[in-house]
């Protein structure tokens, strides 16, 4: 008996509460979050990093994506919660739709507003409405009911050097307020934390895998608040925000300071960003708009470009020392996937510039490289053999930059299928990668170059190709991104973004090919415009072995033997006789 | 001096309207106008497509796009009116822009109400408002001032036979009436011409080029109502219409007519084609959406894709004899570009079914080919040689279907540069019309395929590449399209577009490839979903003098193999043995 879940419904019988919705999230809409937050965790025991649990009197339910089929079903065992699984968004319509037959009409469903953003919370109270259901937003079992939770994250604040930044603060603060101003704001509220920790230049590690804090900013022509919880503030920390006239309160002030708000402010808020709660507490006027700092953010100037390639050049060869032992150990079975996760640590660790993995490793062999985000467990984790495709998916935070690459490797004896399936999945990688494309062109228009030779023999994959990268932040970030969605954000000079396809073949293999990508410009002209392309950032060799040199053209044989002659070039310095040897193997001619 | 011009100022002094402006469209927002529309013609001198001009009470300015510049530059000369170049939409935005420097706060703004969509009117007031100018949209200076206006047109109604149309008059209606109800309404509205026509399978030719009767139409459960002139309608379509329970009232009533709608009713219009006069009728309430007419009318039954292979055979086989014809006599210099045009109406008018041209033949040689919508003059035309490029784009109506192509074919002694353009062009045709793509897929998702190798040599054109085609209908329809533009609407089963990447360089030549694509299902999958794909209904080789073939893929090769054995066995049926024989050289096969 799931006795946590009996302690939530007990109190909403006493609050009068019928059903709740209990996001994965934080008050930041963080993509991963602290222990303090994992309060559907706590009630559902389904651990992964998207899911969404819903809790009626009688019913509980779990959605997640495909993903987390497999881990769910695992840790949802006896919880008294029934997996759902949602393929695509506008899951919020498809829990009110399972809602509706749960509970009737003049029910109430209430939420914790904090877990919300004001988007959302508009998009349920409108669903309430439709199905004639009360909503509440001031429910908060976390702070009630959960006894033995976890302290919030107290991680000191340190200082990004502008040396691997490349711009400082005073001149982030304006072109922010710039933006500010040009929405008719005269203000504006920060709540997410990559975005407080790029504007200042701050970072902390109050959340795995990104090095953030937990924080508000607020800014004003005439006044800059940091709200974070003071202990994580040194002298010298505090010195260096007073220079940019950043004054800090506690965390928990920002609601108070917000209520206070002459009417007459105009603030700027993101409303997929900031919470309900936040949002609600403010009186005066609100303007919405996307996040000037993510837009900023997501161009990197010269130094951020020049720390990615030296990043990517010390990350590959961290994964020459982490695929040859693989290749050499994996044939003894005596390796499993959990191994080669420890192992990939050890190896990038060996940087100065190391500061984690910018992501948990998915390591997927054989069938587990199926499973999309597969995370090995000790119960799970599968010994490797001399043969079959190993999939792995990893990245680390260096302070120079981050980096996020997929490999699929055979580990022997590669089938013609596999081939056959690896190269198409590559030719759509390297169509992608070789796009010249004219100034304005969005993600949506270049998403299929990376799925059409998969389409050719009616494959797809169900993930996007491609999404932006912080740097020395998050692994994820916008604004632009390669997907079907038709978004207007088009890629511009000095953004990164993956280039991902996949294909997934359930109970066989798993194939994935990822390097990371900067805009770049291209051609100037004069009656067709300017043009932009990419530059590769990442270096490492596609596994020869699994390609099919015959269902390449001449374009495409050139293409891999000129990223294979730049990898050679760039990654032999950091390598020793042996190491070099092995790749350069790898980084075999074709012709 | 331009005295039309003058009589216009004279009534502007004489309402209190500062400025106005004048579109070059009709109360349907038709393409194609008749003439008793062509006011924007008459007060100044333009007579492109696509137009719209802006008179204050000193100045003049007339607003098109670069595909009339040179047009508009010799019709706009000595007319008052100053030629404004506008290379995308957002036109409104523009004109207001050049208002804001030519009248003052508290200026009126009138136009003719009619002539304006409910979403145009409405931009346009907002404008207004963040200028300070009044609008108004009571203006009708055709009315008073053009006393030599054309009479309405005034054409016979005639029955689209079941035979081609593939569907009765009844089963659309009810299909329709469906989609209202599901809307939320109870009535429609329905003011596009091509929509009217294709709901009661009812012709007319009131306008060139496009198979209409100027009409409106208003449904609900218990009423149906055509207005048109009464002269129009014989008693055989009288009879007809009283089959379907149709009554037929005078074109003038729609106003009176609505205006008296009980304010209970719901009725539902499409804001971007029923015009702010009659949206502005309506007291009752307005279910504002996308017309279901045009997306029923985008799916084609088998009975009109029958339909459109066979004029695509009729079609080619006129092609065929037209440009041999042309091979034949070009190198003579006794042909001009206007005598291509004449030609080709009559090798298309061989057939029985054949209605007209679909649209003005765009013949353009050399350089005039480099003007995208070049439209030939008795002045301007050129005489053809036996060398350099010929760009012919045409089209048909016949009873059983609408047809759209281009060719651009080499009248001898190609040069290098030419055959490489011309096969950058034609692996871009072939790359979109080979794509496989899954159910969901959108035009702006497989845009950049036929634009792609242009783009890798930093070039590219600057119109669509697919438009929707209506059967006997318009040349030009939605819902659907293949351009950058992000429209969320999906590429479906039945739907037919065309597939036109061009490349024009001013001063030398343009080239464009043109076939009509019609979307036909893919593979099934159980892991992947359901795939679409094109078939090609267009037949007629592609110049293979102007083909390098050392830049084709093996892939593209097989391709246009395949495609030159499809065209040859379904055209040489229609073709005596010299035109076999001309055919059979044409469809050379590549290795």
């Amino acid at each position: 008996m799931n006795t946590n879940l009996e302690k939530l419904r007990e109190l909403m019988r006493a609050k009068g509460v019928d059903a709740v919705i209990i996001p994965g999230t934080d008050p930041h809409q963080s993509e991963y979050v602290s222990d303090y937050w994992k309060f559907r965790d706590w009630v559902s025991g389904f651990t992964g990093s998207n899911g969404t649990a819903v809790v009626t009197l009688e019913n509980a339910s779990l959605w997640t994506d495909s993903r987390y089929f497999l881990q769910a079903e695992i840790e949802l065992e006896g919880s008294g919660f029934e997996l759902q699984k949602v393929e695509y968004r506008g899951e919020l319509q498809v829990i009110m739709q399972w809602l509706a037959r749960e509970i009737h009409e003049d029910d109430t469903l209430a939420v914790d507003g904090r877990l919300f953003s004001l988007m959302e919370a508009n998009r349920l109270e409108q669903l309430c409405g439709e199905n004639g259901f009360l909503f509440a937003t001031d429910f908060y079992p976390a702070d009630e009911i959960w006894k033995d939770r976890p302290a919030r994250p107290m991680t000191a604040a340190f200082i990004h050097a502008e040396e691997y930044a490349g711009e400082d603060v005073k001149s982030k603060l304006s072109r922010t307020m710039e933006k500010v101003e040009q929405s008719g704001a005269d203000s504006i509220l920060i709540t997410a934390l990559d975005e407080i920790a790029w504007l200042l230049n701050l970072r902390g590690s109050d959340v795995d895998f990104t090095p953030v804090l937990v924080a508000y900013f607020y800014m004003s022509n005439n006044d800059r608040v940091l709200f974070i919880d003071g202990d994580k503030v040194d002298k010298e920390v505090e010195r260096y925000l007073k220079d940019y006239n950043v004054r800090v309160r506690d965390y928990d002030d920002i609601e108070r300071f917000l209520y206070k708000r002459n009417v007459n402010d105009s603030i700027m808020l993101d409303p997929n960003k900031v919470s309900d709660t936040l949002g609600q507490a403010l009186e005066c006027d609100k303007v919405y708009g996307a996040s000037p700092v993510e837009a900023l953010k997501g161009i990197k100037n010269e130094v951020q470009i020049e720390g990615f390639r030296r990043a990517m050049e010390r990350d590959g060869a961290a994964l020459v020392r982490l695929f040859k032992w693989i290749e050499e150990t994996a044939p003894t079975g005596t390796i499993n996937e959990i191994d080669v996760w420890e192992r990939g640590k050890q190896e990038r660790a060996k940087s100065d510039l190391y500061r984690g993995d910018s992501f948990e490793m998915i390591c997927g062999y054989r069938a587990h490289g199926a499973i999309v985000h597969y995370s090995a467990t000790p119960e799970s984790a599968s010994t490797l053999h001399g043969e079959g495709l190993l999939l792995v998916d990893s990245g680390a935070q260096y302070l120079d930059g981050t980096t996020d690459i997929t490999r699929t490797v055979t580990l022997g004896n590669p089938t013609a299928q596999e081939k056959h399936d690896f190269t198409l999945v590559l030719k759509g990688h390297l169509a992608l990668s070789r796009a010249k494309f004219p100034v304005g062109t969005t993600g949506a228009h270049l998403d299929a170059f990376a799925r059409m030779p998969l389409w050719q023999e009616a494959m797809t994959y169900g993930h996007g190709t491609g999404h932006g990268l912080g740097h020395f932040l998050s692994c994820h970030e916008g604004p632009h991104s390669i997907r079907t969605n038709l978004s207007p954000v088009a890629l511009e000079l000095g953004m990164v973004t993956s280039n991902e396809p996949g294909l997934y073949k359930t109970g066989e293999y798993g194939i994935r090919t990822e390097n990371i990508l900067l805009v770049v410009e291209g051609p100037k002209t004069e009656d067709f415009g300017n043009f932009l392309e990419f530059e590769t950032l990442t270096l490492f060799p596609y596994d020869p072995r699994l390609i099919d040199v015959n269902m390449l053209t001449a374009e495409e044989i050139k293409q891999v033997n000129d990223y294979h002659a730049m990898v050679l070039e760039r990654l032999t310095p950091y390598l020793n006789e042996e190491e070099q040897a092995w790749l350069n193997e790898k980084c075999k001619h074709f012709s």
